[in-house]
């Protein structure tokens, strides 16, 4: 039985047949200001999730509650983010699980780590670090908000520190030089277990899998990922869209040895 | 702490520095012939994952136990496989999360209900349908092998047929035509929540976006994926491989409407 | 030797080390306004190409004469243009020529029909036909100010009537319902010479195909290209651009049959 | 009036329907084997291009003269080529015209050679260094076998030596090492003209852009295109085909400055 929308919930609201959408945080005697009219929050507050409502100018809007994709890219941003298409293909290189142990280092605005904390599981935790106080900062406001506040420790580190856990099931990396972080990264994973990262260029790229290789890990997977939006009309036709993102970064998994 | 390869189990294979791997599962008494020399399963049991071995030419493997990515593209195939890179965004367009329940029609080999299964945890349960008695057997040979079998359940269902399950979290349709599962889908997802599809034709494409429409869905996205290797050497330099896939299918996701 | 750049020239102006150009046609007494500042289009004039100039705020601009592919991104638009990295696929699969004899149907904006002008040279004739005479005069108006009226000929024809020419060297359709111009296409063209066409959607490119295969062609080719900008920073490092255009269109070629 | 095929000349064969094709030139009194039965060279002789022709075991092939995207692939190799697609592209930059001169550095297999030679026409130069003389000469063979002999100029050069003309019109580079070409490509070219090159690697076009701005040469642009075949079936559908290829290098094009 599904719960309805609720005071302190984020919800999205997305135009029908539209892609875009916003997001608002309901809260009891507020008026939501669209570009297509108000709203009172009280009016969303108790219906189902996947409702039609009006403006006072007679505009619809959907209402969601936000998939972890849509949480993502909400986020309060003080950073770039993890976009959802690489986030999918992280999730699948770092072979997340209920009940794994992540580290990741650079918790940038938290969008990530937010996606790792809905993917353990409440048996599952994940240990965030940056260097930078305000970024911790903010992405527990991220964190805090999705309600996965629990499955999330972070703390102040110092890029290439060593990591206060051991034998933890994945390893992800967001940082300028993540060949800083390879080493305690090697320490901390478990025989076998995969690390990820991400970087902007070509030649961070080739710095990060020469430390792989020097860090005792194996199997190093490089990719990019292009995403590309689909136009479907039914009366003309479909293409697809003319703009597209075209990069986001290059992505690389490999496997720690155990020798 | 992190257990040791044991017999029963499937550990990959793969040569140092390369990306080519293989699997076989651990038997005792039983020898393994690769196009390298041949090497005793004894003298991989017992070893921690990410672990070295010698065949008796010499030659050096690494061995380490199939992530979830390299389960779905070793499952014993009688039909296209969903891959790994578009696995990753269905992830996230679904929303997944440990203890949710999600249909699946279409079972194909198993590849994708092993990803689910494995996402869900021990909490949760994926029903999965096909209506071909041949497809549903192999792909239980699959999901068995990868130890997730008490979360699946399977049936055979003509496409169409209303689904023995309601209030699901979400739907993911694998099958040449999506939109006779739609109405029955539109029935057993929760409001709001999402089902994604894939398909390999713009036609098909155009057919499952219009019936979504029909069928109380909404915040439609369409995508596909492009995955591309990069090769980095650290003399030669940084460039993308020669070779890659093109395509492997049309990507759509939807939430379902309340009213 | 080189001419200096001249009145009625239409010049490029770039700033160093950017990529977005402005052009402009040089005419005595006349002041060019920037966003820069100012500058007397007689400072320009005389100038070799190649040569810097500085506006009346200090700015530099770098002035060149426009090369074919910036003089088709800088016609007056009164449709969508074909880009250049799609008429360089099309210069190849058209098999151009110098002195060679070329139909086109569907003039747009007259760039690519500038383009192939400049490619057949002096001998060589460009016919080029729309059922629009407001299409018909702005292209006229983009190929005087190129240079190449006298290897053009326009006509106004209706899509599906019979082309004044035969034994042509190549056909290029670029209309939204390129099958109705095939068969008289076919007969214009002279045996196992080429055909090509542009389209937007996948439903124009299967109806396209169909029909060549039904009037005498054979050796179909179907394409689209990505051109992906790269950025190339000496500190930085280099990746792709963020942004990128995702599609123009579907390009075909076919040959046609003697039989 | 178009001339049928005649002895010496190379044609192409394709099965309807098919994208696969191969080359053959004709010869009196010689037979060709196919893998699909055999077929006398002088029942090809005489046929208008485009003709159908029938192997001695029933089998039907298409003949036509082969365009100069078809020649270009089926060079005798020595090196890599460049590919029509990047071809198209590269013709667009050097803003090639019938009476051009062009220089052309690295001459590999004479590929991009004859295309030049074909679009600069019988008023038009290439001039062709290559600093090994086997090359030379192999590409010497297939520019002859296109007839565009008199419109080449070929020479051994060591990288980095000036050319031996001046004042010429557009100047390509395809060598590993394109920077040490690019001061003596400065001399060479007129002012205001383009250059255009193609590496492999990331770090090669990071230091061709280097060079390229301090040798005079702004209005730099640096590209890939990436080619998508396209499946369209009457019954199945219309979608990109599985197989592509990745990548075939970097493009860069740039002008030369007056000062």
């Amino acid at each position: 039985m599904q719960r309805s929308l609720d005071y302190g919930e984020m919800v999205l609201l997305i135009e029908p047949h539209k892609q875009r959408s916003f997001s608002v945080v309901l809260k009891e005697n507020s008026i939501l200001h669209t570009h297509q009219g108000t709203l009172p929050h009280d009016e969303i507050a108790g219906l189902p999730e996947g409702s039609r409502i009006q403006t006072n100018t007679g505009c619809i809007f959907l209402v969601f509650r936000p998939r972890i994709s849509d949480r993502m890219m909400k986020v309060r941003r003080k950073t770039q983010i993890v976009y959802p298409k690489d986030a999918g293909w992280l999730l699948m290189a770092l072979d997340i699980f209920p009940g794994a142990t992540v580290i990741e280092i650079g918790i940038g605005s938290g969008a990530f780590t937010t996606l790792l904390a809905q993917m353990v599981g409440p048996e599952g935790k994940i240990y965030s670090f940056d260097r930078r106080e305000e970024f911790v900062e903010n992405a527990l406001y991220n964190i805090n908000r999705s309600g996965f506040a629990d499955r999330v420790e972070t703390d102040i580190l110092e890029a290439g520190e060593p990591f206060p856990v051991n034998d933890v099931d994945a390893v992800f990396l967001d940082l300028p030089n993540p060949w800083v972080a390879i080493p305690p990264a090697s320490q901390a994973l478990a025989p076998g277990r995969p690390l990820a990262l991400i970087v902007p260029n070509a030649e961070q790229l080739k710095e990060a899998v020469e430390s792989l290789y020097q860090n005792r890990f194996d199997s190093v997977e490089k990719v990019e990922l292009l995403e590309r939006k689909m136009l479907v009309r039914q009366k003309e036709g479909v293409r697809p869209l003319e703009r597209m993102i075209g990069f986001t970064g290059y992505l690389v998994s490999a496997r720690k040895l155990s020798f």
